[in-house]
């Protein structure tokens, strides 16, 4: 398989399936590992660098688990291809930047994600539609077991797996999931949620990832230390509060839906509408007006569309899919343009 | 005929004809007359404005103009009639406060109309659609020479034709013409155009005359000064004035076209799109997005449109018009409602 095979497919995250996928999008399980007396990639030199990597990528490809993936050097590939790929949440924008000696395993189905040598030699992640850290987990538990055989990890009895940064030392485990939380954010109870969150232990961030701003109501939350708790302990506290925001934003949406009909209806019809009239469109006007969509979608407000259609969009139209949908790099302006083209042609499929 | 047959029908000032009626919406030309020998209105008691105003109706109905004409008292019909009547720019909105004594005369083709006992005991207009002054005054000036063998009109050989306020004195002439400037708004020259027109005379009004706002980019101008000018030279004055700004507004969307295409074509769809989804829309948003789908359609950036269906959309949004096509009164946030209804039934007959 080749990289641009991915582009005709919808990737995991935004699949619009698994348990509650009008609220919580995806869910990602993600471990950190070091191979055992190799220097840490900060440390090391521009060889052991790349023998590190080589190692991993031998041993990995004798995995069973590995047998249809694909492996990218990251500078055998081009900038775009790189924005291509944090744009389908198969890597980090810091495995994106400096290209030298770093290397990404992607499976098939893009469930399974490993990247190599970004700040630690392993970074191993399972995506999953929708809410679903049960399963997350038990595709990582396993590949990392397997891996585990034939790759000495870096352990310490008193630490747990040790990695670069101590946020990550113990376990090396962050789960996070991607929530639509916008009945939340329209009668303003989000600021409860992000108080009540950081008590136990969790963390917001935006759509991106860390370090980056919130979009459209898209909210993504994890655990924030992996230390001094089990890998069930961790995902099992997260598990808790995550169900207890679904179904807050669940119960909100039904009391806007019955309080608030016309307006919300307005809303997401007008959203709707500049989504399919828009000239020139930039990608955050596009995520907030899909946000709403997507809201409309699940309460029933709009007909001809699925979230999976919502999200197919929110895909497609990011800078690096719609250059690749383009054929060709184009500037900002230009995409901007391009996208509301892409939006415009993909609703009149729907409708 | 009756008032509500009115309602089906096209009104004067917005059937999108005559010269330029992409930017010249519409002209008026009225003359206040007062009848002498009858106290003015304001000095007036209750007894002296009734026989005025019978007066005036007795003589009127005698004439070959009004033949077809529609004889209105004031206290004879609702607030929302009257609201209806302004509307539909027969009658000001000071004739629309204070019921008592007052009439009005509308031409069955609402191309003349006149208030009687408003500020002046006769306030005679006609509209035309465009930019049309010299039929406007024509018409204005052959039904002033009628009414004048009938009714003896208050005249100083000093001053001319007396009346209630000072600034009408003279000729009693206004004559006003409501512009669309878009190109000018948008390209931040209105400010200039208001300097220029301040200095010969002239006055810039909002878009239901005196004392209100300016709302889509609609503007009437108008002349200042009644007294000093013979008619000839008011109009001539105000005819030249207007000619210059429609020039330099088909330029500027000329040339906005050539440079701003694709910007200008974004704005237009979306205004139309907003209008076509919208679930809830005040009258103010209307305006607002109807004065550029008004741009769009002139400058050929929306097909299956025309002039004319945008000025019967803003004609029958505004409250009263919404009210009476409902068949009641209701509420303003039920009419915000209605409203969208109506936008997106009448859009729907012309996609």
């Amino acid at each position: 398989m080749k990289l641009d095979d991915f582009l005709g497919k919808r990737c995991e995250w935004l699949k619009g399936e698994g348990p509650s996928p009008n609220i919580a999008i995806s869910t990602r399980v993600r471990i950190a590992r070091n191979v055992a007396g190799h220097l840490y990639f900060n440390r090391a030199d521009s060889r052991a660098r790349e023998k590190t990597l080589e190692e991993i990528i031998s041993q990995a490809k004798k995995s069973r688990f590995f047998k249809k993936s694909l492996f990218i050097k990251m500078k055998d590939i081009s900038a775009l291809d790189r924005q291509f790929l944090v744009e389908r949440h198969l890597m980090s924008r810091e495995h994106m930047r400096l290209a030298e000696h770093k290397g990404l395993i992607v499976d098939a189905t893009e469930i399974v994600s490993v990247m190599l040598n970004e700040e630690d030699h392993i970074r191993l992640q399972s995506l999953q539609s929708g809410f679903n850290i049960t399963e997350a987990w038990r595709i990582v538990d396993d590949i990392d077991t397997d891996l585990g055989r034939s790759i000495p990890f870096d352990y310490s009895g008193r630490f747990g797996y040790l990695t670069s940064c101590p946020t990550n030392t113990g376990t090396g485990l962050r789960a996070s999931v991607m929530l639509h939380l916008s009945a939340l954010v329209m009668t303003g109870q989000i600021e409860n949620v992000f108080d009540a969150i950081s008590k136990v232990g969790l963390t917001i961030r935006g759509f991106y990832g860390e370090g980056t701003e919130a979009l459209g109501d898209f909210f993504q939350i994890s655990n924030q230390v992996a230390l001094g708790h089990s890998e069930m302990d961790i995902l099992d506290n997260l598990e808790r509060v995550i169900n207890k925001i679904i179904q807050r934003e669940r119960a909100t949406r039904d009391e806007l839906l019955k309080r608030k009909k016309q307006e919300i209806s307005d809303g997401v019809s007008r959203s709707y509408g500049t989504l399919k009239s828009a000239r020139i469109i930039t990608s955050n006007e596009t995520i907030k007006l899909l946000s709403t969509v997507r809201l409309g979608v699940d309460l029933g407000l709009l007909t001809g569309v699925e979230t999976a259609d919502v999200n197919e969009i929110l895909l497609l139209t990011q800078p690096a899919h719609l250059q690749k949908i383009n054929g060709k790099e184009i500037l900002p302006y230009e995409r901007d343009i391009k996208r509301a083209e892409i939006i415009k042609s993909k609703l009149k499929e729907k409708n």
